[in-house]
């Protein structure tokens, strides 16, 4: 992996990133992968500029190495954060959910590499015209927020990477090392991974919702909201009142009246797993057990190592 | 790939399987398919039995390779078709869209290898228990009918693989080698591709179904009518009137009348693009070219073998 430009743009060991998630990616997380020789990443979109400024600061008192902090655009107080971001000297910023346009000149120019989220070629292309340094193409089975055009990493992948020549990075249902060497094959470079670290002992949401996580099977979740902003969903008490809002016909003012403010906190962080909005990825079916971040990060990398040589012991077809 | 156990299974060189589609896979299509080392496979869904019968003749006149014939098991006339498939001597068939139940037993008593389509791990133990000799594990991207759970081919592949030993065979998104070794490194041991052999010289399909097949690019189709039988269309004016009536909240009985009978002949067969029903997969928006099947293959097999070669120049991640 010597010459991969992911590990190299981010000065990092393994071309394993982990996702910045709402509720779930907090300092301890993100060290613990930092210092397991990937990508942390914390995520801002669940916190005020004080508690990111916190993070940020707890994170570096533990870690020297690389490390990230997502950043999604439509959120409020904007402004406040980007401006931790530059106090604290952030290194590599993913942003997601917005017009990449809106501050990828000003974090580049003041030193900070950015990546940008998508879920779509034609937003890939509006963010390397913006000027990142590489994109995230995440395809409809990820969890929490999502694209309208429910492509699936299978068919996003080599559709992105026929489009750009920019260092890409794959997400949506990779949470093992056999999922990463697919990735590979189809054009990635690294890959971001989320549901996988919700089931780990440092993410920061509620044990509830990680034991809920590991529970779940083929099934559980949902693409959903899509009138509001599309986001996968555990299915629950919240899903099912969701699902009858729909049958009623209801309209989106009424279905963002129904999520309300503050549904994801009380799921995700609180552990409210009937009432709160439960965002994880269709890969959670695959998931099991709740272990360290850098026993998560260990494992991957191994199972790639062991898929790459059965692979190799198959060979190459005869033609 | 001389242990492949779907070469062993079905006698033939690659483990690369053309779908049955309704109007699609015909005689010409198989046959070219089948002599090109792969498994072509007829598709019975849009053929009464004389048609059936009349195509299995013509396709065993022009190759003596193994074929198959794909028989979704809620069709009518389903005994007629049987009793084709005893009388011809069909070495292979592959059931779908039914309970494999039905006629796994009967098949296999009278000599047949049946593979069962799934789209859920649920219904591939379904399958085992029914006694097939493998199963089509087959992601939300796909075209055409589909599973409800919307598990893509990541997540579904490695799931299945968790939950059954026998042979498994990867659909939905795969066109190209890298699409086939990724489905290989999620534990399939064979591809059936479907869209990409839409754009075949041989298919039996109308031209210009082809042409707007090569044309659609990212988000061109949509998984809809999940109230009937799910289905992955594009666009065109038969669905936006769906799309209206759901609008419109029509019940199940209004959608069912919308759609009536023929619309997939319409479109798909005579080439009606704007009434007609057009079932193709996500990854159509990949597709760019009609070639011959032959060369579909040939392209397939040799990209495999270059994006191996690929990941081995990339190497393990030393650890």
């Amino acid at each position: 992996m010597r010459n991969n430009r992911i590990c190299q743009l981010f000065g990092i060991q393994y071309p394993l990133i982990q996702a910045g998630m709402v509720w779930a990616s907090g300092w301890r997380l993100a060290a613990a992968v930092s210092e397991a020789g990937g990508l942390g990443i914390l995520g801002a979109g669940s916190m005020h500029p004080e508690t990111l400024e916190n993070h940020i600061q707890k994170l570096k008192a533990v870690t020297n190495k690389p490390f990230g902090v997502n950043l999604p655009l439509l959120y409020p107080e904007m402004e406040l954060l980007i401006d931790v971001l530059i106090r604290e000297q952030v290194p590599i910023v993913f942003t997601s959910a917005g017009n990449p346009r809106l501050w990828t000149s000003f974090l580049k120019d003041r030193g900070c590499t950015v990546i940008h989220v998508v879920s779509s070629v034609s937003f890939a292309l509006k963010a390397i015209e913006a000027g990142v340094d590489g994109v995230v193409a995440e395809g409809f089975e990820a969890g929490g927020h999502n694209g309208r055009e429910e492509t699936t990493t299978m068919t996003l992948l080599p559709l992105v990477r026929k489009s750009i020549s920019a260092p890409l990075i794959a997400a949506g249902g990779i949470a093992t090392g056999e999922a990463m060497l697919a990735a590979f094959a189809l054009g990635a470079e690294a890959v971001q991974v989320g549901s996988r670290f919700v089931a780990s002992l440092e993410a920061s949401c509620h044990e509830a919702f990680k034991k809920k996580v590991i529970d779940s099977g083929e099934g559980s979740t949902e693409l959903t909201l899509k009138e509001l902003t599309p986001v996968r969903l555990l299915k629950n008490s919240f899903y099912e009142q969701v699902k009858r809002h729909y049958a009623e016909g209801a309209k989106p003012e009424i279905l963002a009246q129904l999520l309300g403010k503050g549904r994801a906190k009380k799921g995700m962080f609180e552990g409210d797993l009937e009432e709160g909005e439960l965002e994880i990825g269709q890969v959670a079916a695959l998931i099991d057990t709740i272990i360290p971040a850098s026993a998560i990060v260990e494992e991957m990398l191994s199972a790639y190592n062991t898929t790459l040589a059965r692979l190799q012991q198959i060979g190459p077809i005869d033609l």
